[in-house]
């Protein structure tokens, strides 16, 4: 999947061959109701849990960590369910309209370089977002039609955290 | 892919065997832009334009008519991408927050009483709904979580009016 990239060399555009391996709607969801939301769509839509990301921080012992993302199957597509939290440094918190396109790639940096060269708008640093996608590094796009994407590494934690 | 319903011979729920073909993000975009989406699509994320269906009405003679469904091959995922027209009728006008998740599937009824049954509200009747998805009759429900789900037909028309 990761091996597309070096196919141009000219350097017109160091950009150019951004490629992508994944591309996952996110649902962000009004905390602490992921869980809910992950019954309902194996309820409603025979979705399949991949893995599950729990967020370490609780406010109180007895409250139940929140859903840093949750990773789902339906008809074959990838589907992530987040908690959102109030974590101001969390990329998941502005989420835009409660949807967005997590696109992974091993070039984030590229990635976002050609999706601004071409009219998005770059919104915040790229971090280490933890739970956004799959826990890599991730920055965040708007593009001009006023839809967020989050560009993100290719998830070297997917799995990990399997609580389904 | 359609083969997997007559599993369930229970009577307790008759939509408990409902499957789904695909999963496609739909953006919506403020006409007449939604070209200019599948171009900057293109140039940002290497999108390849697998088909498009047009608005046959033109309010005037000289515009352009309308994008009722572009659908775009990103990252090996399909995303469409439409104009919202001001047609009451149209399945596309109340898409909500602008992106709302299609799900293909040979049985719209029984996906949509399933949906309900697991708490989900229908918005509207089952319409015959020209570019929503790929062009054949299409529902609507809301889930508790604010997300639009189209629940739509397997695609008849899909690729019919390629105009890449």
């Amino acid at each position: 999947m990761a091996q597309q990239e070096a196919q141009n060399g000219r350097p017109e555009s160091a950009s150019a061959a951004v490629s992508f391996s994944a591309l996952k709607p996110q649902l962000f969801v009004e905390a602490p109701k992921a869980n809910d939301a992950v019954l309902f769509y194996k309820a409603a839509f025979g979705a399949e849990e991949v893995s599950r990301s729990l967020n370490p921080k609780r406010k109180a012992e007895h409250e139940l960590p929140l859903i840093l993302s949750a990773e789902l199957k339906i008809a074959g597509s990838t589907v992530i369910v987040a908690d959102v939290t109030d974590d101001p440094a969390s990329p998941v918190k502005t989420g835009g309209n409660g949807v967005v396109l997590c696109l992974e790639t091993s070039d984030v940096e590229g990635a976002i370089a050609k999706a601004v060269n071409a009219g998005a708008v770059a919104e915040g640093e790229v971090v280490e977002g933890e739970g956004a996608c799959c826990g890599g590094r991730v920055g965040k796009v708007k593009d001009p039609y006023g839809f967020v994407w989050l560009i993100c590494a290719l998830g070297n934690k997917c799995g990990a955290d399997v609580e389904a």
